[in-house]
């Protein structure tokens, strides 16, 4: 029998708190029986909740914590107030005290990004954090990252980005050598900002195992799944997340004012309702909540903090692959044979 | 009786050449009467067509060239070779000449904004061009820009390209006072990049008129229609506009898979077929061709390189539309009373 995965939960994060985390815990515990689960938060609120499901029960801890960082909490001041303190900070320090294999929180981004920065430590040779998220395609599923940890990236961050966002290709997709992109607006080698020049040449001139460079992708490459990793820059990746999130509800509003504007168009909805409810799950987003911030050391995965249950499952999901599969080794066996930075 | 708008057409440009852009300026001219053209390329070519259709010749006037830019040619190499020859320079030289108020040109993006910045000349007080294209939302449409003129931007060209937007929406929406948006990755006043930032506290603090400023948007705010008008840097733009475009293309593929899994939706598609029509006509990326230059002495319209001759005559309708409504004068005036650069 393998070992069990550990997760632990900031069960006061995200705009719903204690009643999206557990029952979320409860789901993913049916899909993987072997995840054990600390939450980290009001037990007051936690343990009726746990009380009404013996079996997520067993599988849990409570570790009680008074304080809980608000949705709209600056990420300075929730370190000011929570460090050491908080269920955010609490879920996180569990990795970093190797009592969880990995943590899971709704919190705000920004707040969480900075608990984990300072709690957990970047890797060797990381400069800075990034997000990865899961993007559905044409092909089937995408890693994208950076989607918004920080602003900014110059060539080498890109590199790090485009090994770290492999390492985790491999575990997600089960790919020996994902293929991987820099995103650009052309696919020519003259098109482009100069830090993404520079990291396509640096991938094309050191060729590292299991990343499989393939060149800039554009746009419209991500919904077409070209590439198992698209590579860019956390401003320009959460643009690119939120339009494609934007653009997806506003087609679902024109289908839905399509299929309402006639009696002919409502009697063939009714045929076809088997058929749109395929294409609601196929365009649901929390199937692919998850958001995992890659460069600390440690796993940590990021919720939507709107979602419900089945959304917080799957972030849990993503963060039982992560810790299950060895993410962490993952990427240091990649980054050991990787263009690392050279000292300065 | 008013002026005729005198627009200029590069007949060679795009992936189809004159097959295109003739039918084009057929369909145009049944829309706008007043229009003449100038068709600039192979008269041999051309002739036969504007014969087939004596309403559109008596409109038109050829002018021959024997040189065309191809659609992978490079800027510089355009500008070599294509100066004061090539069907793309002499179109947009008809606009610098006053021959014609407006040009379009289906050719590439790069060789036509060389050609058009070094041929027309950058507006006084405006240091780069952008791209400005129409982007279907909710609420109707929205002009977002750059979508791709030039990579990087600081704050004065962000403030600059939101008066420029400003002043277009004003035409194109008829509106007094259009309201405009900086894209940033959270609507925060602390949020986001510097220059962003910085062209935010410009806006606020110097009102121009004529221009609604409402601070920061998301990318999942260009499919809402949250403002008329959305500002960004070129790389980041171009990289929304084409996300925006897969993300469509991809939902567009589900729903076809979708309407085509079962005997039952196959039914429910032919009752909703009307239904459905209305919603391809809705996503038509057709009906939204047409970016427009600004920043430059003169008006020009780039046309997708791939369209048919129902999206290039909507590419002519938007230079139709700047030209007759005086996109140039509307600029300049707002241009004037806006915060313009400071001399170092």
């Amino acid at each position: 029998m393998s070992k069990p995965v550990r997760i632990s939960l900031d069960a006061m994060g995200g705009d719903h708190g204690v009643s999206v985390v557990v029952p979320g815990a409860a789901l993913a515990l049916e899909r993987h029986p072997d995840i054990k689960f600390l939450f980290f938060g009001n037990e007051a609120l936690i343990a009726p909740l746990l009380n009404a499901n013996p079996k997520l029960k067993a599988a849990s801890e409570i570790r009680h914590t008074d304080l809980a960082i608000s949705m709209d909490e600056k990420p300075a001041q929730a370190i000011r107030m929570g460090r050491g303190k908080s269920s955010m900070w609490k879920a996180v320090q569990a990795v970093r005290d190797g009592e969880a294999d990995a943590a899971v929180s709704a919190g705000n981004t920004g707040a969480l990004m900075a608990t984990a920065k300072i709690c957990l430590k970047m890797m060797a040779h990381i400069d800075r954090p990034a997000i990865a998220a899961m993007w559905p395609t044409l092909r089937g599923e995408s890693i994208v990252l950076d989607v918004g940890a920080t602003i900014g990236a110059d060539a080498q961050h890109l590199v790090d980005m485009a090994i770290m966002g492999a390492a985790m290709a491999r575990i997600v997709f089960d790919l020996e050598r994902p293929t991987v992109g820099l995103l650009n607006v052309g696919t020519e080698e003259i098109k482009g900002i100069e830090t993404v020049k520079e990291a396509a040449r640096i991938l094309k001139e050191t060729p590292v195992p299991h990343l499989d460079y393939r060149g800039f992708v554009e746009g419209d490459d991500l919904g077409k799944g070209t590439v198992d990793v698209v590579v860019t820059e956390g401003f320009t990746g959460n643009i690119a997340l939120k339009t494609a999130e934007g653009t997806a509800k506003q087609i679902a509003e024109y289908l839905r004012a399509a299929m309402s504007r006639s009696l002919m168009a409502k009697i063939g909805y009714l045929f076809a309702k088997q058929a749109f409810a395929a294409l609601k799950e196929k365009l649901d987003p929390r199937k692919v909540n998850g958001g995992v911030f890659l460069g600390l050391e440690g796993v940590v995965v990021k919720s939507h903090g709107g979602t419900d249950a089945i959304g917080f499952a799957s972030a849990i999901d993503v963060a039982y692959d992560m810790a299950h599969f060895e993410l962490m080794k993952t990427i240091r066996d990649m980054l050991e044979h990787g263009p690392l930075e050279q000292p300065a």
